[in-house]
């Protein structure tokens, strides 16, 4: 029996790890308004506020992010950073200021997603943010203390988003949530560190 | 005879870079204190006025960018900023802006590094923004216009700062510059995009 928090878990990907681990697990589900506790993922402070409020834990798993959608020509300077600062930065604070909370051999679980090996139009922030938090996993997964272990969870686009978003994901074979979170309970209940694991079927 | 830009065009990749495609282009070295023009890579507005200056050109080539470099447990929020203000969003910006002064058919080259896929000790920003950098050349190479091509080359550490460094790079076999300037020829007189070029050897 572990203490495992889950921002995001009133998501659509959450709410299924919430639901497959609270079988063997005391499961916190964080979210931006609803959950147990709640987290703003763009702000530092309120991220070192949840872990003041919810003492230590054993895993963390984050299934939340935003990031901006539009044609290249058309992005931004902020359009970047949307993702930047939510998915990205949102999740590199989590395990920086998680990882002194965390008790030992605990385990971070993040969310990239498939648009950073397999592109679509409209989604160059997307190729972007979710690269970098694989290469964070990578970088992080030597250095993380008190034999800690760091993930991330790559899913292609889910059965329950695709009728919302089949015209820009057209050929791609969606995945329902459940087949999605069973890749967050092998990084929370395995032993491999450093590891993306790409959903895609 | 091509107009080609290289945006650190006076450091150590750079100068190579340059001197090779001298002999058969027009080629404006950029520095961001030396150079045939400066550039500073952390705003946007001196990208702008860069491109002003230097009017419509056919290849851009970026071998510039800072990462700061830490143990994962001192990194602040904004140790990380760093390299996501002047590499990763410094290129991006190039490309955002530049495409508009790009002649058709012409190509950008920007740099990301090895510690994205094979990471060391206090390079976590490191491996995220590397990263970071291919996955947005895989976004940006499906949507460029004007057939405009994307490639990155992630170079290895340089036998010319090895001495330097060679205590963070214990066993990494270190490749001259004159051969990491190679894969910049490559993505600029070829015909690929969307690649990145592994030189580690």
């Amino acid at each position: 029996m572990k203490k495992i928090v889950v921002i995001g878990g009133t998501g659509t990907i959450g709410k299924e790890v919430v639901s497959v681990l609270r079988e063997r697990h005391e499961v916190l589900p964080i979210g931006s308004s609803s959950g147990d506790f709640q987290c703003d993922l763009t702000s530092s402070a309120s991220i070192e506020h949840l872990f003041s409020k919810i003492g230590n834990f054993d895993h963390l798993i984050c299934a939340a992010g935003k990031i901006h959608f539009s044609p290249l020509s058309e992005l931004t300077e902020e359009d970047f950073y949307v993702g930047i600062q939510s998915k990205l930065m949102g999740q590199v604070n989590l395990v920086r200021l998680g990882m002194q909370k965390m008790n030992e051999s605990g385990s971070f679980t993040l969310t990239s997603g498939i648009l950073s090996r397999d592109p679509i139009a409209s989604g160059t922030p997307a190729a972007m943010t979710n690269a970098a938090i694989e290469g964070f996993v990578k970088g992080a997964a030597i250095e993380l203390p008190k034999g800690l272990r760091i993930n991330c969870v790559s899913p292609t686009i889910l059965k329950e988003s695709y009728e919302r978003l089949e015209d820009y994901f057209r050929g791609y074979v969606p995945v329902p949530a459940w087949r999605v979170a069973q890749a967050y309970v092998k990084s929370v209940e395995g032993a491999q560190t450093g590891q993306v694991y790409h959903v895609d079927r």
